[in-house]
């Protein structure tokens, strides 16, 4: 049922002469479906589809674009095994994460039909009319938000349903009424072509226009011919920093700009006090090792980097996270290239002066399977060295132990833009939380009080995104139903006949 | 009072050596003041300032930051006269529209403060707990906006005041907690000055943060440095497309961009039905007169492209909208290089092959006053070309007139993006009216029925801005409260203790 094909407005179509097959990561061979990249010729007809959708699609009513949202959630449902299986030959994640991350993609796309189903999604605002007021009248003015046009979503490698072909990016610009073109992750090509199915298939049931999605295979150029194409007009990301940058420089550069919205790398800082870890320390460690090797730690919100302050308890509590942590099985990575990856920046940070490995799974370990690492470093030595503030992507976190609060709070101003921050404490804690809490908003997006950061909830009051590198543009949200805003400009009609208003602004 | 030099976070220093003076456009000669361009340190110095007091000033209340708006206010209203004449030196606008601009820019000051009296413009989202959801609980969330950072706010050469060093930027990037550093307009250095010298006295009476403020005198280089500056977190512009576009490269290219909101140059299309002009073209001629003339139509909604069909009742009102227009008297524009623009693209649009010129103020004209011009060009010539299509910043409107409704259509969709559309329609209309709004809303911001598009009300229903190069991001608007959605992102709070939260998301 997968063809390797590219889906072109709704048409399956392989002119092009570039091939590529997937991997099996867990046993580090090739999966046998052969993909086509798709032709420049073919993104042009996929551009072109999505324009001329564009103009009916953005003229639906909610209700129709919400029953086509649902269709996909049906039809990816529909899919069954054949889709859970075929996640977990292309990425090595095991079969609870296939069907957890499904339901997550269901979940948004009901989500995002509950939100458009009536119009207040759309912040209208009214400014009614005063045609007596001096020294000039004032006239009546009605705003709401339309849609960009199309938008290019990138799938992310480690989200191959819930960040990927019909995951949040897609799910909020089809809501917004936005065409979308998805350029599936290469390493999970066979999973975003059985989604692209659902979808199309969804969208004939649901009587959506022919170029309303299509699914591009192809690397680099593929994205950057996407990217560049005048009739795209917004990007969504989720990936590295250089993936994102290079975008964003992209779109930057055009004629047209269009904004980029690129969820990209981070360390997620923790700080866990001492009085947290004199009161539970053992729980923390538990706690922390699980979060550290969840998913095989391929998660943009994995706690990269605990800062605690120096002292016995803390020492002991290093070596226990280290023991907790190597004491988990070892999983498999998503590709050959992400444990390469994993390997080549966890070595980098190891091999920086006054970085000590605390614990190291050394246990014989197949293919892909990614060991855990524990290391800690000296607030000085951390303050003075960016080359230990950049993402290990994979089951590693390093302790920072400062000196005193000052340096720990000098710390958290000097890092880059992060998604999440996390602070583990206790009541009347010794630590300035007051001080921290406010460090820390200035640094990241979303702050979580003595939990873990990874788990990121699809509610509006989500903020996943955060200052640069942690995403391009912080004013907006990559999860939640808030997403939608990041698709859509407002527009305002000033002393409009009822009968010309969209219908939301008549009364 | 006025000094010539640079407010450098409340201080006035002068340590370059690049001086410079400003024009009186009338006399064509130069103003007494000199003004000394602020040096690389100084800018420096400006920053280091601003980062300094953003740390104070955005945990500031909403009711202090009100205080300080009003009392810019009430220091903008105490300058009196002396402003009033320095306004009018600089720019050679009538007495008139200095105090109406000075009344606009106290009414948005005004209405920044009484925004942020409360917390409710923070868009404050809560997402209530779910212990027992399954298979995991929900957490609390609780999600609000937090300033960015420094805002760097370029004056703008045609609104001294309400799009300047107090203006619209300035009052809304204040009101959010942004510190801000105005790059004044060195057409009317000696305004601004004033204005910042009532900014000063406001901050320090309201017991403000030294470096909440800042005041640059300069040229190109100076713009260049504050961009680039990595303390300054974003940028508001007003002008033309050139020099918001730069600013747009250069943001774009720092290590860590930021968002730059430019609202450039736009020829606002006014579609003029055959019915309408049947039944008042003679009162459509001299409205549109007098919008296309009004501050020698320096405004960025001044109406350059008037969109007709056909017909002897059209030829009528376009002879008589150019009597119209030239029977009122020129005035004067902004600076001879102002002056110089508006002859140079004047002569490229009518130069154009199928452009006639209607009609053109022939009197004898002084100085920098301008002769207002009404061209026409059928709509086929218009389609071919381009540079048709370009911002005649000035008393020049082009009427195109169109073979039929589908080429008008046509010449809507092939526009460059707008801040504002017009309709000028009859009820029951034998134009599509339908159809023209649909496509006018793909273009442009703001759509006026039957009105003119000069006259930016300031109100939350209001949009000022445009798909680009109307502005450099169509999802926010420039004018209105909501203008403040610019200069703030969201932070997520999720499973906090009551005592840690904002107060406003307390309960």
């Amino acid at each position: 049922m997968i063809t390797g094909k590219n889906c072109i407005g709704g048409t399956w179509k392989a002119d092009g002469n570039i091939e590529f097959r997937t991997i099996n990561p867990k046993l580090n061979i090739e999966n046998p479906t052969v993909f086509l990249e798709a032709t420049s010729q073919e993104i042009e007809e996929a551009a072109g589809s999505a324009w001329k959708a564009f103009k009916v699609f953005r003229k639906m009513s909610g209700a129709k674009r919400a029953k086509f949202l649902n269709a996909i959630a049906d039809e990816i449902l529909a899919l069954d095994q054949e889709l859970v299986e075929t996640y977990m030959l292309e990425s090595g994640l095991p079969e609870g994460r296939a069907v957890g991350e499904r339901g997550r993609t269901v979940f948004q796309l009901r989500s995002f039909a509950n939100l458009v189903e009536n119009e207040d999604w759309r912040e209208n605002t009214f400014d009614a009319a005063e045609p007596d007021r001096q020294p000039i009248p004032k006239a009546d003015l009605r705003k709401t938000m339309i849609p960009l046009g199309p938008v290019a979503v990138f799938g992310a490698s480690n989200f191959p349903l819930a960040y990927s072909t019909a995951g949040g990016d897609t799910a909020s610009a089809l809501a917004a009424g936005c065409p979308v073109i998805v350029k599936s992750h290469p390493m999970h090509a066979g999973t975003s072509e059985l989604v692209a199915q659902a979808i199309v298939r969804a969208a004939e049931k649901t009587g959506m226009p022919v170029g309303v999605f299509s699914n591009i295979n192809g690397g680099i150029q593929a994205g950057v011919d996407l990217v560049s194409h005048p009739k795209v007009k917004a990007v969504g990301f989720t990936g590295s920093i250089g993936g994102g940058r290079a975008l964003f420089d992209l779109a930057s550069k055009r004629e047209e700009p269009i904004p980029v919205f690129a969820e990209m790398g981070s360390i997620n800082p923790v700080i866990i006090s001492s009085d947290a870890i004199a009161k539970r320390g053992s729980d923390l460690a538990k706690t922390y090792a699980g979060s550290i090797t969840l998913g095989t730690g391929q998660f943009c919100t994995n706690p990269g980097l605990l800062l605690t302050v120096k002292g016995n308890a803390t020492e002991d509590f290093i070596q226990e996270l280290a023991k907790e942590t190597i004491a988990i099985d070892p999983q498999c990575m998503l590709h050959p290239n992400i444990k390469k990856g994993y390997e080549t920046k966890g070595e980098n940070v190891i091999s920086q002066s006054g970085v000590a490995v605390v614990g190291r799974f050394d246990g014989k370990l197949d293919s892909n399977y990614a060991p855990s690492i524990i290391a800690t470093v000296s607030g000085s030595d951390f303050l003075k060295n960016p080359k230990m503030h950049q993402e290990v992507f994979g089951p590693f976190s390093l302790v920072v132990q400062c000196t005193n609060d000052t340096e720990l709070i000098q710390i958290i101003d000097g890092l880059e833009g992060q998604l999440t921050g996390t602070l583990i404490a206790e009541q009347n804690d010794s630590l300035d939380l007051v001080e921290i809490v406010e460090a820390l908003q200035n640094r990241v997006g979303r702050i979580i009080y003595n939990g873990v950061p990874t788990g990121v909830e699809v509610c509006p009051a989500m903020q996943h995104g955060g200052p640069y590198p942690a995403s391009t543009d912080s004013r907006f949200t990559a999860v939640g139903t808030h997403s939608i805003k990041r698709w859509v400009r407002p527009v305002s009609y000033q002393s409009f006949p009822t009968g010309l208003l969209p219908e939301h602004l008549r009364s």
